[in-house]
């Protein structure tokens, strides 16, 4: 182990303006771990900076190509996620070359075909939490869900795409009633290419509107609140409301599971 | 940037077996970045090992304790996450030292308020994405979810808890469905302590959950299967059926929003 010691003194110590020092060289492979997990425990561990990750300006639509590209390789999760972070990546590298995205491969289709949240929004939120500071992040990502549950989507087309495709409106930034709607729309079924192809227009989609978001950070504005319909049902139902019982505080509509002429009073 | 070159190709040769490297010290820090980054370029960057990473056997009360600190550190998805997460990092050490778990502060409330996704739930899919191979990992999310949505939870009581905690019966893996329901079960209100209370034992108990299942990996059964009533909706809604626009393909309940009452032909 002195080699490795010495060469982590290096590391830290040869730059002017060393803050941290990353040095791992272990043998650790995952698929033989007895006798290594023992050396790596002793060897000096990586470090990476504190959140937020530098942030310059990206281009929106290379990170929606490589959104498009990745949505085929690693589902709509990872797509998004691969779609910023890889722009970060060959930008910025470091730290960002430490980021395992195929880890957000898990929510494709809502989380292995579970319907929740659409995986494009779970996996630009995760990019979101990495580039964007504790005031601008929560802005960012309430716009971007915002923006998802009332625009006509998607709205990019890639520069090579499959089929064309057809819009609708979520009205939620859940994925079971994304696609069901834009399936009711268009007549296409939900395991067709063609859905596929239109998760992978959405999923480029969310990558661009996020670039084209965290481009602005501070300056973000809501352009797509949270409508007045939710708001009444929220002033009752939410903060400090005579039933206080919802614990979101944001959404895009409540009629589409509650029926208001079932509510007590009417 | 000589000393840096030399050290990282003393940790790349300087211990036996050593099939990855990894040296940054770029001086790269979130609030200087102009002439940073250009350096952050030219220096070598660090790289990571394959998913999935090592996993040793857990302890699942360990993950559910250090699940339940981690929730008041940074909310359910980075608790539940962290709780996993820094386990193996106490227990393998690297590659886990370098994922910035903090990241998943944004599944907080179903991200950030909206209330999609519990955080719970969706930071152990991540966790579970990071250290089980393809042939587990999704039969672990489904036994998770299903599990979420059809037993009593909380069921981890923490060792040094804040209130005594009333069960309740999510019936949905979304954070409104499942807090809306403990409200109306228990009667606290949705931005009481005793709700986040609620979340952070539930936070503990998905991630002991998690831990168990992880432990058994490919021996995994699923004891919480889909049921039959929405297997049922999904034979015409799903799959190769009538009228296939549902793009789910597991749920506990179509129910809760969808009144069969309501439903063509009935």
């Amino acid at each position: 182990m002195d080699g490795m010691e010495m060469s982590r003194r290096q590391a830290l110590t040869g730059i002017g303006g060393v803050v941290f020092g990353f040095v791992a060289g272990s043998g650790l492979m995952s698929t033989a771990l007895s006798t290594s997990l023992a050396g790596a425990q002793e060897a000096p561990m990586g470090e990476v900076p504190s959140l937020p990750w530098p942030y310059p300006q990206l281009d929106p639509e290379a990170a929606a190509e490589r959104a498009y590209a990745a949505y085929y390789a690693g589902g709509c999760m990872y797509g998004a996620h691969e779609g910023l972070i890889g722009e970060l990546r060959e930008t910025v590298g470091f730290p960002y070359t430490v980021l395992p995205t195929r880890m957000m491969e898990y929510g494709k289709a809502g989380v292995v075909g579970w319907g929740t949240l659409c995986g494009a929004l779970n996996g630009a939120s995760g990019a979101i939490y990495v580039a964007s500071n504790d005031k601008t992040r929560d802005k960012v990502i309430d716009e971007l869900y915002g923006w998802y549950g009332q625009e006509a989507l998607p709205t990019y087309r890639p520069q090579i795409p499959k089929f064309e495709i057809d819009t609708s409106t979520a009205t939620s930034p859940l994925c079971h009633v994304s696609v069901t709607r834009w399936c009711n729309a268009t007549g296409f079924k939900a395991l067709s290419p063609e859905r596929a192809e239109r998760c992978a227009w959405l999923t480029a989609s969310v990558a661009k509107y996020t670039v084209e978001l965290l481009n602005e950070q501070a300056g973000v504005a809501i352009a797509h609140a949270v409508p007045a319909a939710v708001t009444q049902c929220l002033a009752c139902h939410g903060r400090s409301g005579v039933k206080e019982n919802v614990h979101a505080n944001k959404m895009i509509g409540c009629a589409p599971c509650h029926d208001p002429a079932k509510h007590p009073g009417r």
